[in-house]
């Protein structure tokens, strides 16, 4: 067999075997096969696809060029959720002592971020004493006794996929369902949970750019999910707007402690939906049951004190978790409307280069991230505003901040007219079916 | 502008323009374009095609990527015929004396063979003394004295397709109707004539497989040659058996003798065509004087006189030409039926691969061609053998004949039923459209 074999075959839109597909993943993560062959070769995937069985196949042997985490020791279910990305996204913070309290694990290595914003690592590093490079041992005695951790990536996850992504950032090979799903598959099926929960975000700062192509991605990963033989779905949500109001480091971590406290936003909701989806999954609970329990959670003021209980488990400073105003947050700016209106269009991947700008994300990985930049939106989609309104408050020291708030005055669309209703998630896909909101 | 944009419009199908064109062709010459992003970008191409206007400016865009010769000095009328490739296509070394005898100027820059048997140039060499290299002066006085030369590409032409080609060859992107043709005519347009007819040729051992596939290539080339306004036509040929009885190097310049002598055999009938095709596309003849011209030339031995005068132009000795017994040719063993039957196939490839085994072609670009080895084949597609039967005669001189003659036999089917009558032309494709054979 010979690369040029496999392209050729591709290239006439046949199916490639799974020794086929495994001989040209290992070859490119190895170097036997160079760059420009497999750029030929991913060109021809994304233009003639993979059939599921082909991109099952492509996720199994991404996953096993590097490390798969074994969490069976737990002896418990093991729940995990992943966003395809997103402005403001840290609903991850709170789900995890949420659904502690609910009686399931949550052992989660999450990545730094680089573009927009900062990682959910990075987020929790805001937290003074947070540490989130607790060795392997460490981490699952936490997962154990407190019910959830966050560390950092540590385990060579699925190298090829690093790999591959480098090679399909530069030559217009992104936007290829086969190759998003194998990509996030690959890494979600070697961290090791048995019960996942993919968020499928649609929209401006999201891979897919509308509900439609967003629905076939999650059909595809739910079907390799399902496959592998998790338990697993996926909602599709909105990216049109940020999901949480606070963006930015320490104020992401604000917010999701203005949600433990009940506080009913989007992001609350957002993070409700999930949960409960979660639960539901595991097989635990009914969808009715799971929504009493997350409210019970919540209300009992247990899912706060879980957080508090995994923040110190992590040698972090708990005080700033039940008193957040000890967070130290940039000079406050406004951003006002120019017109009166209504606000119809947000463009969530703006905002978040904003925050960038003023230091509160990384261009580059080598840059340190100023945890107490950020913003807070005073509107959301529907919103109505009369000129000189504040739309948002912008926390900065200094930097990159006139920038910032050109990007963020650009990125709010104020029109005339009212916007219809906007619904904050599309979609549920399991592995059965698609149920559509 | 990016290579990424350009690649990323290509994947969604949409028409480049001239300037998008030109950057990725300048920019993969200077190398300002890796070759990572031009395999995706060519299979981009391949896979979504490309619109005549694209491909002329592609084809121009490679073009001006080198040098562009002028024979307008000549002053007279300058034909070309070139052929895509075959195996025991010495038309060429026939073609011009007749042409020269016909009043117009064959002035043929060729390359060398690699891969199956030599090329024109090769064979030419293989006439003691024969000089393939003059300059560029002293080819122009040939051409203008005797009316033809034949001498190996000096001119540094389209070397843009150069890179471009080595790069489709490991990448799968070969057989893109777009990028072959802008491939030849970056080349043909290069090289000055201003009547061209090409030989666009199907079968095991041409690019194109099947006369559906060569009738669209032709009509692209034809339709590119005719926007630079070139007078141009194109003949669909068979390359179904190899072209000339005579396969090897010595060996076809004793076809071609023969076919100047009148011998009327497949080669004589392909050479007739085109040579008469060529004429009437000057506007100096019309089909019928055009044959009455081509049967003059042989009858009166004026073609043959007319090769040897250029062989002695060239500073070759002419009486091998006059006397091809002259010829030291290799030993000879011979092929045959190994049952009752009719020659029912016949892969050209593999008998070009035969010659080439046993020293008659390069497999590497230092490889010495040893001229006296080669093939006659004593059978055509449709002949009746007994068991026993030659097939053909193989002249060696030792190396590789085993592996030869192996792969002539396996090459050459006999089935019991007659097949169907063999046509050498399949159509003619001209600028205003298509005559079916």
């Amino acid at each position: 067999m010979t690369i040029i074999d496999v392209i050729e075959k591709k290239k006439l839109k046949q199916e490639l075997t799974t020794d086929e597909i495994s001989f040209f993943v290992k070859g490119f993560t190895d170097g036997s096969i160079p760059d420009y062959q497999m750029s030929a070769l991913l060109m021809a995937i994304l233009l003639n696809g993979m059939t599921d069985r082909e991109t099952f196949d492509l996720t199994n042997a991404m996953l096993r060029s590097g490390d798969v985490v074994d969490m069976s020791a737990l002896g418990g279910i093991v729940v995990d959720k992943h966003s395809t990305g997103g402005i403001g996204d840290s609903t991850t913070l709170a789900l995890a002592p949420i659904l502690a309290c609910c009686g399931v694990y949550v052992a989660k290595m999450s990545g730094r971020g680089l573009g927009f914003t900062g990682g959910t690592i990075d987020k929790l590093e805001s937290i003074p004493g947070f540490d989130t490079a607790l060795s392997e041992k460490e981490f699952f005695e936490v997962v154990k006794r407190v019910g959830c951790a966050v560390i950092g990536q540590t385990a060579n996850l699925a190298p090829a996929d690093k790999k591959i992504y480098a090679l399909r950032d530069v030559t217009g090979t992104v936007n290829s369902i086969p190759l998003i799903c194998a990509s996030i598959m690959s890494k979600k099926l070697a961290s090791g949970s048995d019960t996942i929960l993919l968020d499928v975000k649609y929209g401006s700062g999201a891979f897919m750019p509308d509900p439609e192509s967003a629905l076939e991605l999650a059909k595809k990963m739910v079907a390799i999910g399902a496959l592998a033989g998790k338990r697993i779905g996926a909602l599709i949500t909105d990216m049109q707007q940020p999901l949480s109001d606070h963006v930015g480091n320490s104020l992401e971590i604000v917010g999701i402690v203005d949600v433990l406290n009940g506080k009913q936003n989007r992001l609350y909701h957002e993070i409700k939906e999930v949960a409960i989806r979660l639960l539901a999954l595991t097989g635990k609970y009914t969808l009715k049951t799971a929504e009493a329990a997350f409210q019970e959670a919540i209300d009992s003021g247990r899912a706060l004190n879980k957080f508090a209980e995994m923040v110190t488990a992590q040698h972090g400073d708990a005080s700033y978790v039940l008193h957040p105003d000890k967070f130290e947050i940039g000079s406050k700016d406004v951003v006002v409307a120019d017109r009166d209106g209504y606000v119809t269009g947000m463009v969530a991947a703006d905002i978040g280069r904003a925050v960038t700008h003023m230091g509160g994300g990384r261009m580059q990985k080598t840059d340190v991230i100023d945890f107490s930049v950020g913003v807070i939106m005073k509107v959301q989609l529907g919103s109505k505003v009369n000129k000189g309104d504040v739309l948002c408050e912008v926390y900065h020291n200094g930097k990159g901040l006139q920038e910032a708030k050109r990007l963020i005055q650009n990125a709010i669309t104020i029109t005339k007219t009212k916007p219809a209703e906007h619904k904050i998630a599309y979609a549920y896909v399991h592995k059965d079916g698609v149920e559509l909101f």
